[in-house]
């Protein structure tokens, strides 16, 4: 046993900084993640810490006895990373969940780890700011945005979350509490500890504070909606409609066989079903005037690139019956298949062409159905490989060759294992494979100088 | 001894992977950099690398014979990060100045590490792409502006040195190239070891090759000069305009008495002698269309702060007369005083105002003069003092304590010790003091994992 299973005066010891249950009180739900299909694995003890003190002191006293402990948010990952897979402790940030500032003389905020992602977006709204990030699972902690480095859709034009984490406190496993960084918008002070925690999914430390950067909301947006005969012309058409001027905020593929699904879970339908495939492309701006250009530009691209059309959405209506159906894909897709696994490589954009129709051999040759959508304005793929009815046995092997597959694909075309869902244990192996030895091993002493026995997150991001 | 002074037979034995020459031989400029004030240190030997091969075996040979190792790329720095401090080589890649593929389809930029900013700036710009990160010195190299995270007058909108390099190499004291990254452009597969470089100041790997992100030009700028009574009224208004949803791209604020200073430099009137204090906001957009309703709403914001006018400047004359001006104020300062010191401090954006308004107070306190100039919309200021016509050992003295109070007060304000200069060994003492004992363990712990021996660019940074 390479830790210390937590045993009944340990759990006591605990109690003294968090409410702490034994395994066997706490909830499934803190045994996986989104991803089911990656096992269950019941903690030995679950703490929900209230404070940044209460957190520290768990880490130091975990590190003292040596007890992994794995950091959890809302448990929506999808690489399995908030999933206790040695054993020990879950130590819950759930509770720790107050909005601390939004201020406006800054244009930050200051958050606990377990603030949602939807109640924060509420409340900065309300103030007419905006967060730019914004992934899909809008139930997911903003500490958990920011150690899977969180992309989204508007990732295009205003980068992903490590770009708006101006600070962050952390507590590492020695049991103190760090502060980086703080309300400055810039900073060339020493080594960037900031963004190297950023993405390193809770096995460097624990971020039980964020000062966020906003921006003010625009006042202004358009999507437009582009129908193309194939997939493949629509996404060879990503990297023009980039330079064309128009400065996108979200450019997204989609085939109709995805919307399809999103139109039976939703039980609404898409505005348009005359084409296979289809490019969405918003735009945000100062003023409708300021768009008004832009938005010429951009349409005229799309037409001269083989669009079938351009079509506006301009009325929230419009715009919502085309994005609802966007944000439904991933659990629209789940509920029609009994288990799934997904890759969410990035590769350059002029490659994603590529990509896509490799996929589609890939799904032939592996006998499995595939379903792809993303986010093409940053070559950030979302492939799901479906279980549908083949029997398990057949599909844990042809699901491991697709899995493979799609990797090696990536690495050939300069890609990289994940655009934005992190690595968890998931993915670990993938990640060696494609970072190679001498990154690995870097990564491994950064891993040992924070945390010097190993017990935050093991066998998380480097194995 | 700390390291091994590089004898007859090493430099036989450099000469295998570059052009050495004994440091007798290297003119003086090896010695220093920008900041004279920080003093003259003499290599023991300059090597010239012309591969990235050559600059990997330099590095091996050098860990394996402990011999300090100072990486340079055109020695514009301002804290002293070029300079062999403690002898031994220094390692130039200004040899190394190809730009190796601008590749419009990933709008993505291949340059070896000693290309120039200024010719960077041309060759993509004559393609129509945009490199955003824009600071003052464009002699720099672009190794350099990564190895410091370097900043400039864009960063407002588009971020900094960080935000746009995608991919790296770099050679490690083992003797190794690395590449981390790629054309993707964005990616959350482990660790950052590419965000993590980025800034270390040659501490931890020397770059020899960048891939870095390019956007298309905006097709349409305008700027808008706006003279204030005075510098408080000026910098107080930062925040509203930042706000008021013109996404200005520069916020810069400039005093009278540093404009003529430029004035005198430049040999050259500057467009307004009307105030004593001018806020200078740029805008950057698709068409001079969607320009005006951005224009229209800033120039309002900033009248209703105090503004006595907002001067606009479309033409390229009008443009030019007021951003050369700016340009030069280092250099224009630089010039009328025998010696100087500064720091780049950056505060948080609502702070500006109390910042310089200790720095006047300090100024007075010390009886140096100070005149100071700054990226107001990223609360990053550069603030001079000036020896002028003290006798060095009072301007020695009075330096040390007009820096030590300013460091002080941006500590106090919550801000940070570097925004974009860095920290070299000018800064370290007051990076020490302003990221605490823990942060500096963790980097010193980060260090000794790149470079065991502690033979690159010792002295940097973390001291």
């Amino acid at each position: 046993m390479l830790f210390h299973k937590p045993d009944s005066a340990d759990l006591a010891a605990l109690s003294a900084w968090a409410t702490v249950l034994p395994g066997a009180s706490a909830s499934e739900d803190y045994a996986h993640d989104e991803m089911t299909e990656y096992g269950a694995f019941a903690p030995d003890a679950l703490a929900l810490c209230e404070s940044a003190g209460g957190v520290a002191k768990v880490l130091g006293y975990c590190a003292r006895k040596n007890i992994a402990v794995t950091p959890r948010g809302a448990g929506t990952g999808l690489c399995g990373g908030a999933v206790p897979i040695h054993g020990g402790v879950v130590l819950s940030l759930e509770r720790m969940n107050r909005i601390l500032e939004i201020d406006e003389n800054t244009m930050t905020a200051t958050v606990e780890p377990g603030v949602l992602l939807s109640d924060f977006i509420r409340e900065v709204e309300a103030r007419g700011l905006f967060y730019p990030p914004d992934p899909g699972e809008k139930t997911a902690t903003l500490g958990g945005n920011a150690m899977t480095n969180a992309g989204g859709m508007r990732a295009v034009r205003y980068g992903v979350t490590r770009d708006y984490v101006l600070g962050m406190q952390v507590a590492l496993p020695s049991g103190e509490l760090l502060d980086l960084g703080g309300k400055a918008v810039k900073t060339s002070s020493g080594y960037s500890l900031l963004s190297l925690l950023v993405g390193s999914e809770g096995t460097l430390g624990v971020v039980t504070r964020l000062i966020l950067k906003l921006l003010p909301m625009p006042r202004a947006n358009v999507s437009v909606l582009a129908p193309f005969d194939d997939l493949d012309a629509c996404v060879r058409a990503v990297p023009q409609v980039l330079a064309c001027g128009a400065e996108p905020t979200a450019v997204e593929f989609m085939e109709r066989e995805v919307i399809a699904c999103a139109e039976t879970y939703l039980g609404k339908r898409f505005p348009d079903t005359s084409a296979d495939a289809y490019l969405l492309v918003r735009l945000d701006g100062p003023s409708a005037k300021a768009l008004e250009a832009s938005c010429g530009q951009l349409a005229q691209t799309l037409l001269d690139l083989g669009a079938r059309d351009a079509l506006l959405a301009d009325t929230d209506e419009r715009k919502s019956s085309i994005w609802d159906a966007r944000g439904a894909f991933l659990e629209a897709i789940k509920s029609g298949t009994p288990s799934m696994d997904e890759c969410d490589v990035v590769v350059p954009r002029d490659k994603i062409a590529d990509f896509v129709r490799a996929s589609r051999e890939i799904s032939r040759d592996c006998g499995v159905r595939i379903l792809s959508f993303g986010h093409a304005g940053d070559g950030n793929l979302h492939i799901y490989a479906l279980m549908d009815d083949l029997p398990p046995e057949t599909w844990a092997n042809a699901r491991q060759a697709v899995m493979d597959a799609l990797y090696r694909q990536a690495a050939l075309l300069g890609g990289q294992v994940s655009g934005e869902h992190g690595i968890g244990h998931a993915k670990a192996g993938y990640l060696r494979e494609s970072a190679g030895n001498t990154a690995i091993e870097l990564m491994r002493g950064i891993k040992a100088v924070f945390d010097p026995r190993g017990i935050l997150n093991p066998g998380k991001v480097i194995g």
